[in-house]
């Protein structure tokens, strides 16, 4: 009678193996025929294939074979729901677009409507290879609800306005509103609430301090667009004698329990407030770029030890949610920018979108897959043209992936899209309920 | 005894069928469930799919269903061999990249491996919606036979520089070389020989004027890099006196024989001298951004009336050969580098991919999809979520298209790429010899 090697295995769920991870784990950057082991929504380990078979014993096996595996990509700063007004106005003037286009058709929105067009963004994040993502919008409560059907992760909160929105009619009301989401949410693994104030352009001094002293006493996360545009500048200079980020600053805002959208329009000043703050920056370069708003001095602010992240902004100013184009336009954009071959390699791109992602969602145990973390993990097939050769897989994600190559979008150890299918729902039965949302938004 | 309605049909060979098409015709741009029928490599008639199929009785049939059919993407300006050096080298100097790793690395080519890089760049092109390209290199004659066997269309030349390259050794040699090529391919319906100088800071006066009289003499396209870089004009002000553009003006090489890549470098006075020459220009945004070159003034060109096209630059430099991407990187470059949104909108740029790479390549009957012009056809899949919803198609395929929503690619009527199989080679083996290929480039 012989005793088993495999006694000594330890079980698992789930053991998923490809020809490559891509882990963003310094101390082990990159695993050739790699296998991680899955248990509890967590990342048992991770190692060569051959070494985690004869270590574990799973209950589960996907083997994807020529494929790359990698941490999921963190989307960190979008409007989900905008899915609804994809390709309506575009290459237009700003103000014409948002007065003339989006705001007339947002005040017809609804709670159904938001939760439909943030489910399609879901959908359509998942399948470029997005686990997280921040999203600020009207009538968040949709958008919640959404990320807890889809299996997404999400930081999320209702926008603050000093006006009325169609989900609360004052600052008492939208504290309340907040409060009650943050409530709601409390404990859910995957969701957690922010508070989110605008922009300075559409709110009070007084509105801003309330939100500060909120997101403390609740210890809630703050998140705001800031210093988007020259234009905005000039209107906060104008309204409170004060650039954005000075103004927030004197405010109390800049911490790090804040995140800011854009930061396009920045002196090396405020770069430096910035940096002493410990306020997180979401890079938005499709949509600066689409919108005509200026190019946000990232590899400033990363020399300044600021941390980055990107976000895909929402659809209507992108016009897809895909993190690897806006990974890809941003390694571009600055090297022309700066005039600057190596300003912002790809490794830093990379970095930005999984590292630099999880930071800005406030989550130490995401955006490397290593033991312990999240097993939040992407599969990237690396058998098309595209990928051949592959000297140096973060060039190729960088410079040469589209975002469809992704295979696999695992969330909590729970696979959520895979070759072609959404196990959490029905894309043509999504598309079609979109279809409906749409007429009833555009409709005169 | 009834007479039936279809005996009045008109026999073709195919039908091809789809929910859209945009056809890039002024005069009809876009057909609701749409039909094309093909005949003998062109395109007969389109229209509604109901018409065509009274109309028409095709030998077969191909319905993509919830697909969108385009006129075949133009890759204006590529170096498809350096596929075998995707991701080789980046993120460095533009001289430390060119000279420690591109050069050295390319005195090893062969005819057969440009000829294994060109294949595979070809699988690449077609898989991404690419149905003609331009192509520059060493040893092209691996190039002409790639993409003859691979079935796509090309305007190809033997690289011309003044000194020896491995294809020849000196500018009688040289000519001669290409005289040889250009009696090789005439009359293929496909492939055409143009005459290629490099660039102003690799030949001398007397060799563009030699190149010159032969593309006259002969009726041969040109085709040559110009003012890629500021270092470029400082270099040309240094050895001729002038900068690139009058430099050239001066030599008569500006034409309408005369396609430019890149003119990146220019100012208004030359943008007139390019407007009156009659030259068309390959704008490769992708390359210029990643190479720190600066940005060229599109906008600027197309006020001027000179057609621009699209242009990947080879896999070194971009590093996919995306013509999608670099659609996208144009419209998204120029909003933000001229600070206006209304810049180089997407229709626009739907036309530098299409119309303006047809005139970059000679060729009137192609770049949109009307009766008499050859069936260079792509479908892509539009019931992914970054197609919902679809509001206008210019701008999905401008702002939300991968490019690997690309379901087929047709050539001259013939299908090289449906659905993930290529018609005319296996993948896997492609890859196979282009992993032989790299592994003999780059052994020391």
């Amino acid at each position: 009678m012989t005793t088993q090697c495999t006694t000594a295995a330890r079980p698992c769920e789930r053991l998923v193996s490809a020809d490559r991870i891509v882990t963003q784990d310094p101390e082990c950057p990159i695993i050739e025929k790699g296998a991680i082991a899955l248990d509890k929504g967590r990342i048992l380990a991770l190692g060569t294939r051959a070494a985690m078979e004869s270590a574990y014993a799973p209950a589960a096996r996907l083997d994807l074979g020529e494929a790359l595996l990698m941490p999921g990509l963190v989307n960190a700063h979008t409007h989900a729901s905008m899915t609804l007004l994809r390709g309506l106005a575009d290459d237009l003037p700003l103000m014409t677009w948002l007065n003339e286009h989006i705001f007339p058709v947002e005040q017809r929105l609804t709670r159904e409507l938001t939760k439909t067009g943030a489910l399609l963004a879901c959908a359509e994040m998942m399948r470029l290879g997005v686990t997280a993502f921040t999203d600020m919008y009207l009538l968040e409560d949709g958008v919640f609800e959404a990320a807890d059907e889809a299996g997404l992760r999400m930081l999320g909160g209702e926008v603050v306005f000093a006006f009325p929105s169609p989900a609360y009619t004052g600052t008492p009301a939208t504290l309340d509103c907040i409060r009650r989401q943050a409530g709601q949410w409390q404990g859910h693994s995957r969701i957690r609430v922010a508070v989110m104030p605008h922009a300075v352009y559409t709110t009070t001094p007084e509105l801003l301090t309330a939100c500060r002293d909120f997101a403390e006493k609740e210890d809630l996360p703050l998140h705001m667009h800031l210093a988007e545009t020259p234009a905005e500048t000039t209107a906060c200079l104008e309204a409170q004698g004060k650039r954005p980020v000075p103004y927030c600053r004197d405010l109390g805002l800049l911490s790090p329990r804040m995140n800011l959208a854009h930061c396009v329009d920045l002196t090396e000043e405020e770069m430096d407030i910035l940096a002493e703050s410990g306020v997180i920056v979401s890079h938005c370069p499709r949509s600066n770029m689409k919108l005509a708003s200026g190019v946000s001095p990232v590899p400033a602010m990363l020399e300044r030890g600021i941390p980055v992240a990107i976000g895909t902004d929402g659809a209507a100013s992108n016009n897809a949610l895909n993190v690897f184009a806006d990974m890809s336009a941003a390694a571009l954009l600055h090297k022309v920018h700066t005039l600057s071959p190596t300003a912002l390699p790809a490794t830093a791109a990379l970095d930005l979108a999984t590292l630099g992602g999880a930071k800005a969602m406030h989550m130490p145990d995401a955006g490397a897959l290593k033991a312990g973390n999240v097993a939040d993990i992407i599969a990237l097939d690396i058998s098309g043209p595209s990928f051949t050769p592959l000297h140096n897989p973060a060039s190729s994600l960088v410079y040469a992936t589209s975002g469809q190559e992704v295979r696999m979008t695992m969330v909590e150890g729970e696979i959520l899209y895979l070759d072609g299918e959404y196990s959490r729902f029905n894309l043509a039965d999504l598309r079609a309920r979109m279809a409906e949302a749409v007429a009833e938004l555009t409709s005169a």
